[in-house]
């Protein structure tokens, strides 16, 4: 039984529902943000950050910042790149876009690899680019929200290192940290930019961000000062380390509720982290199965490009988001129409993640497949489709 | 009687004690950023924004953001001025200091026109400083967070529009707005930035910042583009006026359980702006009144110089914080210690704002200050003072 006051079940791929106990931390009393226990709370909560990642490197260093996820792309173009170099991005969707021209805000001339709609970027094309031109880093969209993408995280990774060792790995795991695969350390990556609201399972509100060693080193190393002052991680390292060595230390004051949310949180999924991945895949293969038997084709339509932690699906033809959400929303389920802009129409997502997922009790994806199946039936019907 | 665990009382210059009912909006259950539900919340939020700013020219412009007080610096000094102009810095302290150095991060000249500690500076001083020089904007803290020192807002903006009438007027009221009078309109300001965690009332973790139709006009006839992404006005523009005419509208995910928190506490306030300001004052002056009689001088000395929302007294020769503030915290209540570089042993900062200043049932300030005097005299009795 939920503490929660009733409400529909939200099944969009973030903001998405969450576990009692962490929206309670959502209410925690007033603190300052550099008393004992603030401060303990936070440094464990950047520890938890590194479990995430599956971690241990003591040269990586963990961010968590008040803010959207968006944010951490001005963290890294802010830092990890200067002025004129180049940054390679593998473009997925609209975030891929996105990506881009905030990188370009900070001067950097990028080349967008765009995969079709759908689909990924082949390693062979990656690497035909990376022989082109020196690149400084290279982005990809772990999961692109806007499509259910799932990109090659590990191979990219190993294919950079062995064509071109000193581009940065930088990684949008927005929508991807929590309930895909992500081994930091083993994989080799240099940063993954993430947010509070999607499989973390925590409120929106905060930017995280793991970074390597290298990263680390390249924006130490700058021949120019960073191109940002809120998101520049030479103001913010310093803090990070200090709290993880539970000492107080001020740049900006923290959201303290938040943080303590994501603590809650970050407990939680640590405790087993390849089950927390298991049991997505599980539920994710589940989902694909009943929507491929409702006749409902994929978005990203290879099974090694589909998100485990949402579904992005075509509506029958004839059919629009809005004949279906609204008869999803009268059976207590809350889908998000498209985001790509050239089939926004054609399409709804499914966002099965946290704790609709790790806790089978509250019913969330049986109950949301079960209205998918009705909600469809009758927006056929009402079309005499 | 407070629905909250029990606490020390936060009376440090911010976060500070939280309504009940602001407290349980951060606990409001998952929603779509996008639906009708939270669109409504935060469009009236905005709204609330210009009301608590005793704003109603259209032209005006609220922005709500994902983010510390800190941000509202790149806000400004990435939009309302370009690389090699000029800013002027009303500088009363550490906070001075630290805009000074986020406007530079993006290519601005900086003059920091600095205050003796515990003073401000003469509009005779500004004045002559304005007419040195072309500025592109001038910068002052309401209240300086380190110091207690009040700015004269009302009275540089009067001299600003007298003496040179482009040069927008920036404040930073991050330890001002919701304690100190500001009238947006009748003032002429062209941009308040502030954080939600002070005499707002609401966690941290939101960044809010006023801009007027001059400001707004600077941003868009920018000769080079901004200077950030995430801080980019004309990214968060649309957005922004989209959610007040209740249209959902997308650049990054907005903290929904935040925003609620700040609807409950705007609401609360902008019940009675003016009656707000009353009783912070009324408060502040017996604050320094019981600080007199127990012979602590304020680092602002001049009365027209003492903010109403926080106290920054010296503490009697031969005593440190850490010789009071424990004897505070035994007593249940926290102040904060020094944080101005050159003095900041000598002193300790009391916050008296929101809830413990507007609800005397709760008898914060009066048990702060009889717990005030009991710890100076054992301090003192500790010392052989």
């Amino acid at each position: 039984m939920s503490a929660q006051a009733p409400h529909n079940t939200l099944l969009i791929p973030g903001p998405i529902e969450f576990d009692d106990a962490v929206l309670q931390s959502m209410s925690h009393y007033a603190e300052s943000h550099v008393a004992p226990g603030f401060v303990k709370v936070f440094g464990e909560t950047l520890t938890l950050v590194r479990k995430l990642f599956q971690s241990t490197n003591p040269t990586a260093q963990p961010f968590i910042i008040s803010g959207s996820g968006t944010l951490g792309w001005d963290l890294v173009s802010a830092n990890l790149i200067e002025r004129g170099e180049n940054a390679l991005v593998l473009n997925t969707g609209y975030f891929g876009d996105s990506f881009g021209q905030c990188l370009e805000t900070y001067g950097a001339n990028v080349t967008h690899l765009k995969a079709p709609i759908g689909d990924r970027t082949s390693l062979e094309e990656v690497e035909a680019a990376l022989k082109e031109k020196s690149y400084k880093l290279i982005t990809l969209t772990h999961v692109d929200t806007s499509t259910g993408v799932l990109s090659d995280v590990k191979g990219v990774a190993q294919l950079v290192r062995r064509v071109s060792p000193d581009t940065l790995v930088v990684v949008d795991g927005v929508c991807s940290v929590g309930s895909e695969e992500i081994a930091f350390d083993e994989w080799d990556l240099d940063a993954v930019l993430t947010a509070s609201q999607k499989a973390i399972g925590c409120p929106p509100g905060l930017s995280i961000v793991m970074t390597s060693g290298r990263a680390i080193q390249a924006a130490q190393s700058r021949k120019t000062p960073p191109g940002a002052y809120y998101a520049s991680i030479a103001n913010w390292l310093p803090i990070m380390q200090n709290y993880e060595n539970n000492k107080p230390s001020y740049f900006a004051t923290p959201p303290t509720q938040l943080v303590h949310a994501l603590h809650t949180t970050l407990t939680q999924i640590t405790a087993d982290v390849p089950g927390r991945f298991a049991i997505h895949t599980e539920v994710s293969d589940k989902v694909k199965a009943a929507a491929a038997e409702l006749g409902l084709k994929q978005l990203a339509a290879r099974p090694e490009c589909q998100a485990h932690g949402m579904t992005a699906m075509y509506l029958p033809e004839g059919l629009v988001p809005a004949d279906v959400l609204p008869g999803l929303l009268k059976r207590g389920v809350i889908f998000a129409a498209g985001l790509h802009k050239e089939i926004a129409t054609k399409y709804i997502r499914f966002g099965h993640m946290g704790v609709s997922v790790t806790d089978p009790k509250r019913g969330d994806v049986d109950n949301a497949l079960a209205a998918l199946k009705e909600a469809l039936a009758e927006a056929k019907q009402a079309k005499g489709l």
